[in-house]
């Protein structure tokens, strides 16, 4: 009798991502275009990296001075510091009156894993989670998997064609007290000071615990105090909240999943007691945090000049995603395509919703071998003078040629 | 009023380590000595690391071709076949039948995580955990985290002051139905092949898991297919088990946390399953593991010359920590320490029991400022021409000078 496999009754996972870029690359037509990916690319069309980094990985490898010990739990002190002022300005009242902490995460989704394992220990108001970001699907299935109910809402309004900030106050009147509230993308936000106010108040009186999502700081508007600045407003208005600080997109060190979980507390003993269990939690997930990213980044923040190469090189690509949006525009109108097109330009960052259907994604992806989420938000960044035209022209056709049902693909997808 | 913090139930976490090393960096004693470091150390009291990974690290810091991207779930493919290669050797029959497979994990802890995670969803046939290690503690950790109920037995028998392989025997004969047993430090078990055929017979009936640990391939016997040998046993009998493979130890790459979870199934169709169901678990935990330390191991293991290189370093490593072991055993002779000191080179590996008691320690920390964890465990690579006269005078006097109570710290400690 043949013996029966422990693993008898596991099937088959869905797989999370990857069935776009898989068709692409089976795809031998001479025009296929990718525009999904992850990461910001640069001209030529490779993942684009900061050239400050690609100089420091040389230095670091050369440095004899370097010790390769474990990294400590909590990550270094000197990258933890550096990257919190970053995020929230070195003289933010928090960083004075020594109440915010962080820890050193394996990427976002490592701190988003710290952060929601620690909240369905030590904050059981409620068990619910809204989310409201661009990028939410790992995101929720992080809070999913520690027993949350989830629910997931988008900045983009696709009939409006634009982002609708306001989506943050409705969802908020309706969340339940002492709730999570995921918030991603605050830097492409556009509520006013006014309505800030009124959010945070509701907020306030329904004790909703904020999560904020900054991934790219400094890529949405070229300036990364602007970029965080909403943070700001929280700890001044006293609010404790968690958020997960990425810090691979904006050097360009994808491979090495440089990330923090920020924490900011209402005095500095709470923040011990919180930084420490999220430490223990963080023990039985990795124990010691990989180094090489955390080296690369605390090595340009720490050192005046090379900081200012940093921004430099992040002003330049948003400058040149700017000039690429407003190519696009322009070709689309040069080519008669119906519709106005300033939501391209309206929004900002590498990722942006081209504001299809998706009859238009479809006929895109089938017709003319350009491979976008069913989502139509794409990655300006691999648009480039190589693929600009072709694109431009495949866009146009796509509105002319098929028929639009007046629904589009973001409400066709829930 | 004032706002209530958020965080007001959250107590200060109890620290899993740290505090011996603290203690040590506040002593000022000139002779202080810290012995309980994780990691295997060089002749100069620095972090060991292999010499061809500090060439490798410039060569791969240098390297125009390489691509930045995010690393796949999984790892690259061509780091976790060489890493599979390594723990199962080429010609194995679970790697030509296509049923071993592996998933990059940020470290054992990493690996350890995955595989609890996995277990706790797929085989739940006992909520049971055995550990039988030398490190036990962050293993129990992990899977209590997961809901396991976990019992921990020491290899180290401190009455007999003798690695007890049978333990393995006699815990499994006990453990219940379907339970997972956590197998460390297989190399330096001392199982006769006709005590490994009984085991495995019991385990076979009583349908336990296997999850073994292999922390560091080499450091044991010096070389590589020797500590990894036991695996090829379970391969041949039909087991289907985990393995928890690190790299970092081996490689001197401490600070990059490179390890593998490697999947042992009866054949391809349930090993694939069983794959992506752990893939859609690393995706929630990090999603992309970091590049670094991966990059350098493939570098070293799929070139045959660098392989050499290394595979010598390990040799070397073994050979000196061998000749610091029978150092320490021939000055505790001459200096007339009672007892056998036979038990020291009786152990393999970097990290060895002195077959001290609770009070003989307290003696070398108290009044020596030797550094040593209360079982008695020390890092023999700590040991040098420095500090071993120093070393071996106070364990002498430290034997000859507390009140023997017959009993060793390891049973003190339960």
């Amino acid at each position: 009798m043949p013996t029966l496999s422990v693993f008898v009754d596991v099937p088959m996972s869905y797989k999370l991502e990857g069935s776009l870029l898989k068709s692409y690359k089976q795809d031998d037509h001479p025009k296929k275009t990718f525009l999904a990916y992850r990461v910001c690319m640069s001209e030529d069309g490779q993942p684009w990296t900061s050239p400050v980094v690609t100089k420091l990985r040389k230095q670091i490898a050369q440095d004899p001075s370097l010790n390769y010990e474990y990294t400590p739990v909590m990550g270094t002190k000197s990258f933890i510091q550096a990257s919190l002022e970053l995020l929230f300005g070195k003289q933010s009242q928090a960083i004075v009156e020594n109440r915010v902490g962080g820890v050193h995460t394996v990427g976002e989704n490592g701190a988003f894993h710290l952060g929601a394992r620690f909240l369905r220990t030590w904050h059981q108001t409620s068990r619910v989670v809204n989310i409201i970001s661009f990028q939410k699907e790992l995101y929720r299935l992080i809070f999913q998997d520690m027993g949350f109910t989830v629910n997931e809402y988008s900045l983009w309004d696709p009939k409006q064609m634009h982002i609708d900030s306001t989506i943050f106050i409705n969802v908020t009147k309706q969340a339940p007290f002492g709730s999570v509230l995921v918030m991603g993308n605050i830097a492409d936000c556009k509520l006013t000071q006014r309505e800030w106010t009124k959010l945070m108040s509701i907020m306030k009186k329904k004790r909703i615990f904020p999560f904020f999502d900054i991934p790219s700081q400094g890529f949405s508007s070229g300036d990364l105090s602007d970029d965080s600045t909403i943070l700001q407003f929280f700890v001044a208005q006293g609010f404790e909240f968690f958020c997960s600080q990425t810090l691979s997109k904006n050097f360009g060190i994808y491979d090495e999943g440089v990330g923090v979980l920020a924490v900011v507390a209402l005095d500095n003993q709470h923040l011990l007691c919180t930084i420490s269990q999220i430490m223990n939690f963080a023990s039985v997930l990795w124990l010691n945090p990989p180094a090489l990213g955390a080296r690369l980044v605390t090595s340009v923040l720490c050192n005046p000049a090379l900081k200012e190469e940093w921004k430099y090189s992040l002003k330049r690509v948003v400058e040149n995603i700017m000039l690429i949006k407003e190519k696009v525009k322009e070709k689309l109108r040069l080519l008669g395509t119906p519709g106005s097109w300033d939501h391209i330009t309206e929004q900002k960052g590498t990722h942006s919703y081209l504001g299809l259907n998706s009859q238009h994604v479809e006929y895109l992806v089938k017709k003319k071998h350009i491979y976008i989420p069913k989502n139509g938000r794409i990655n300006f960044s691999s648009v480039n003078a190589n693929n600009i035209d072709y694109i431009a022209q495949s866009i146009s056709e796509a509105i002319l040629f098929t028929v639009n049902p007046g629904v589009s693909s973001e409400v066709n997808d829930k």
